[in-house]
């Protein structure tokens, strides 16, 4: 089979409605559903990723690829067209708008800098031309800086500075690519920004490096005009033992420290969230309380295994909550949802990849839904103003904006304050919650 | 048996050497032995806490306590009492220079916040006399604002402003009695300053509600003349879901938003690290290369375990790779080794206080004299400065201060760049580290 | 306000269907609602436990009480008596039919082996009189031997014979009450059967003694007649660092090894299998499996927490995913759903106790509904049969029961097998779970 | 470079002692120096695993081969011979006795199974003569019946059951190498022998296909008078959501399920064992106490990574309390240490690899003697007897071996039994340990 074949049994997808029984058609995404004044495809802005989709062979640490797909038999340029035939064949017949990518994701690989720059330029070209025939938009760019040996101990933190210069010149073309693309975030991972051990490693130098390579990129983010925002993917580790971007909270004081809050948002990956400890909801309302929060890298682990397992995200209660905090907060203003997930080593067959991403995005309709609804309804996100109330009264903002310690303690005497427990209502809100999804 | 007889069978401890089998003696531990031109008792700073060693029953989840202390038996002024005498007899026959606790761990209990001023001033004289009479310091107070259930949902991070204010009045004594005593820090450990459900928290509010309380204890620091840092103690979570000082570069992040990082630091606890998915070594190294390393709960969790254990740390390998970046660091400003550990609900006898504490500070003597020997030896520092060399020259920091993203990448590209990896030596270090401990 | 009116202002709980925006009335749980030919009552044989909604008082390790029960000022026989009282109130109005109890929740405490005797035979009195008087039933009975300081090293493998003896006391008299009162089960928990530190262990002989007291109990379970089953309840840890009875495939060993797997089944309790590392579904699945099925404690802990929190479980996908396992053979043979849940710390209004049962109830009666609807449609459970159809055949027949090793190398060796990779479909199936949750 | 001369710069490897700060030196690994009347080399068995060290070149999942082996660059046989030389080269110059591989790690790759058969014969021959020539022997030898894709649904546990007798053949093919080479013992791993969800999966039909398996080995190891024990290597997880082998309890009871408890024991991972949440010496331990202790696979996972990361084990603690019940209970009797670790990606080098090795063996070494000088002092052994010494006596044998429940019960009601909490001296029990390692 040719690789221009490999969906050629697949029709595009379309919307049927809850009750469809059909595996290849949409129960609840309806991409032109009004949803709150705006389109479901608006507020999902869902993404299809190049490289776990179309890269990926199904090789483990324990054993080699098993997805036999048509375009990994072939090599350089010719691979590479290929493969983005298939993509954008795929693209359109799942009908979501966006993709996302690795600088080389998309190329013929290269050997050295000159190649790389080489190959890079030959295929943007053509992705160009894909995407004004198909309309689909570059959610965001990336540049692969930690799958090649010369990445092995880091590309910023490296301890040799001819790594960070390489790194950064992929950092560049595919910043350029981006701009040139209309891509509407960069996004950096940190992949191998971190450590596998403390002890051959300056922790702070390393953190340094880091720091200016990000600030390298947002100064040059202004002088190419690239309008949306660098965004910051967290992970605690792996493959490091250590990532410094270990969740939101890091990120932002990484940011902080090297003034770059203003210019640099997060990427948040599901799996990554919980890997680090936190759920997936902490993680987005974190962001969204910083000021920092910009896209989602939309996937799952598996609650009983510690690696990074990238699932197909389909747990409503786990979206639903998670989309409450999107929706609450106005939604993504240059972010969306990029599938950052993968079909299963043993899901080798085209109609797998289907069967994946419309689940996936159906969940994620279905939990946009039940997040309005929640929202509608009122009663939960009421329930926490009321909770709150006493601190927009005047003893609250005079503790907030005016008092000084010994001047409450003073005033917390003398009166005998003596604040009595009010019942947090958990189950109740748990209960409510489950009315909704 | 009466409280003043608990520790009458144990004399004091005194140092005999390694080759000492009494096991209520110390091996290691000689707290005038000069170490790099310091005592080790100055490097090590040792404190025993009141909370674990003094007032905690045995209790736990599952079952009630199990202690039988004499001076549980009493209550009001008399038990403080009688708690402060057998508190200052263990201290002074274990040889230890500090000791640290939360206000209600040595007052008599009260039920009013007229009370709790009463009862807390009540015990501050007696406290003062010990320390007179026995040259035992206070290494650090702090204020529990955390068991009584008027906190059961936050101090500062409560939804209601007058639980706020009650937490800043025993702050305020707390600060006060430090100051009195000649404490040389103060900490805040904000045990439900986090939530048990996203799902009726304002986290925003909740961070703002506790960045006022940190800034609320500084300005007041300045204002009552407390010359050490305000101490923040990391934890992820427990009793909460999550707590918002999840850990190091969490609180970094935090303080830098409220911008407080020039006057409050970190006491970091071994146990909490752990259950933050970081190494302890990580988390000192990170606070040191942060600017805002201050002190130590010295402890251990199980691996197996996911809650905080608090037992006594005795692993000379862990405690070698901490104390390494403590002492080339420069050691301890006004921090030191807080016991935040308890002896297990089995080990219910007088002896096995001491027992815990003699082997937990004698593993700290141990990792101090293998880290030094680490650091004179040379061949484990000199490895990673060498590794970072390039950095320091011409291309190195023309990196790190002129070039721009396109400059680098053109310099890069021009001049072929091709880096070649170097081994990272992993197992080599590791193996000159097992030299050492 | 004295205890029995405690719950005054509540009425009946009914049944409104799911529309309903009452949080007093199940959406739900229709107990005479007909599910594949038998009651809903009939498959869920819901039980409320009496330690975490009757005998705590919201203490954790952190901080005391915060509930103020009424029934917590009393003391004595006068306070089991009004326990009591309000037990079967929340029991009654509830709706539930079964409850479940150890020894000392239901009793005065006790000081004495003859006081423990004494004051348990004078509850069941009143305990029979209750159930008499309400139609409420005991699913299970048990006994508490691991919250006493005397059994703070284990019940039955304790190092100390007479603690062994002290627990073999309780055990025999809980069973004895529990075959008085109709109990459908007996359970045995081993709390402490584990060990603190294998530094001071003897494994073996600990194994030999929890061993000894198991068959004790299966022996009298037969000299009694009492009927239903003994059920261990497996966990990993906490309160011990290891608790012998870790999971359902650890306990079918312990069975088999001491030949008690035709009269002891399991009780799994959903925090536990997590705990254990393992998913709730795998736990009553691999209990079908091997034969030793028998009820499960309802709750959950925090997928980001490492202890055993027993919050109420209303996560619609893992319980259906957990039902699908106990419809697809059959149910419930004596086992139920015991809520083993507690409301969290912060819930302290008596509605509260009613938010996280209904919602509890109602998720179970969900998870139900929809398994059944999954078995009823068919497509999940003929794709997994169909998976296996080979071994059905003449092949995988003689694979199973004829061939040797060296038999079936030669055939497949002559015959050059190269068997093809099927897909596994799992994002097919999670989407076709989606269908259904 | 040629493969021959990958090592050439290497001199073998000498026993210098502790003081040395050669790093290609033994500090404490003098082979035949009598320990307790038995060899060191005796008591510890190591070997060198043939996977880690001469096939894997450095990829994980996020990027590619780092080590660039010469061996890698040749294909089919003569890549085979290459690294089958190499690897001699290292066993000697190294100096350990025995080495285990998989069957295809050995050999050329094969397409088919005529092939696999064919190609594992010819180098069979080679590796016999190599191990004549150089006196190198097999601990054990195995099957890689786990990195195919044809294997990616398991080996024995595959819905096909053509793959189970594909699997089949390569196992007696193993078995048939393992006797004729004279290994001591021969492994199972069930890399894939579990679920990747268990939506798709029959888990009662899985186990009882391993269950089939393993008894269809264990005929056959009888037919063809293999006399070492068959070995379960135990993992939870990865690369499967659950292996069915999950630890050493888990093993015990399949074993006793199908009969196998005789003739099979298990071979323990360090990191397998932290992963599935049990401790290396609670591992080792339980296999004790179950009468299958077999070998050991030495390595050690990370405390803050959920994957297993096959390090170099070099923890003195750790190894010396494992050390402690494998000389307590007579050490090895077929089995020995398996070096089954990996140096690190970033470790390219020759000379990393004996850093690795050598390191790794001394830690063992000097384990072994820290475990020897426990046993010779005898506190800690001795406090352990002491401690249940009343199970030794008349009461505690009646209750082992005579009272029924009620006899046990009346007999503790009539005598007033009280039992009074000792002391479990784990602060103690701690310190005492300090003292030897």
């Amino acid at each position: 089979m040719s690789s221009s074949e490999f969906f050629s049994k697949i029709d595009p997808i379309t919307y049927e409605g809850p009750e469809s029984r059909n595996p290849l058609a949409y129960r609840y995404y309806d991409k032109d559903q009004m949803v709150m004044g705006k389109r479901m495809e608006d507020w999902l802005r869902p993404a299809v990723c190049y490289w776990h989709t179309f890269c990926w062979d199904g090789f483990d640490v324990f054993g080699g690829g098993t997805f036999n797909r048509p375009w990994h038999k072939l090599s350089g340029q010719e691979m590479a067209e290929a493969k983005l035939d298939v993509a954008f064949d795929f693209f359109t017949k799942l009908g979501t708008p966006y993709f996302c990518f690795h600088d080389i994701d998309i190329m013929a690989p290269a050997a050295t800098i000159k190649e790389h720059t080489k190959n890079f330029a030959a295929i943007l070209d053509k992705v160009e031309e894909k995407m004004g025939e198909t309309g689909v938009k570059l959610l965001w760019g990336t540049a692969n800086v930690f799958s090649h040996p010369r990445f092995m101990a880091g590309a910023s933190t490296n301890p040799d500075p001819e790594v960070f210069a390489f790194a950064a010149t992929q950092i560049r073309q595919a910043m350029d690519a981006t701009k040139r693309l209309n891509g509407e975030n960069y996004v950096m991972w940190g992949g191998r920004e971190g450590y596998d051990t403390i002890l051959n490693t300056d922790l702070g130098r390393e953190m340094d490096q880091l720091g200016r390579m990000v600030s390298l990129a947002v100064d040059y983010k202004h002088k190419i005009g690239l309008t949306g925002p660098i965004l910051i993917e967290p992970k605690p580790h792996e493959p490091t033992k250590h990532q410094y971007d270990r969740d939101t909270a890091t990120v932002y004081g990484f940011l902080k420290r090297y003034g770059l809050e203003n210019d640099v948002k997060v990427n948040i990956e599901t799996n990554h969230a919980t890997l680090a400890g936190n759920s997936m909801e902490h993680e987005v309302a974190t962001a969204f309380a910083l000021g920092i929060f910009g896209s989602i890298d939309a996937n799952r682990g598996d609650p009983q295994n510690g690696w990074d397992t990238d699932q197909f995200w389909m747990e409503n209660m786990e979206i639903t909550k998670t989309m409450y905090h999107i929706v609450k907060n106005g939604g993504f203003e240059t972010g969306g949802f990029n599938f950052d997930s993968k079909v299963r080593r043993q899901s080798i067959d085209a109609e797998d990849l289907f069967y994946g991403h419309i689940s996936g995005l159906d969940a994620l309709a279905r939990g946009l839904l039940c997040a309005v609804d929640i929202l509608e309804d009122g009663r939960m996100p009421d329930f926490v103003t009321e909770r709150y109330a006493g601190w927009d009264g005047e003893f609250g903002q005079w503790l907030l904006k005016q008092g000084s310690l010994d001047e409450i303690a003073d005033r917390a005497v003398k009166e005998g304050l003596d604040p009595k427990p009010k019942s947090g209502r958990q189950e109740y809100m748990e209960g409510l919650l489950n009315q909704f999804v």
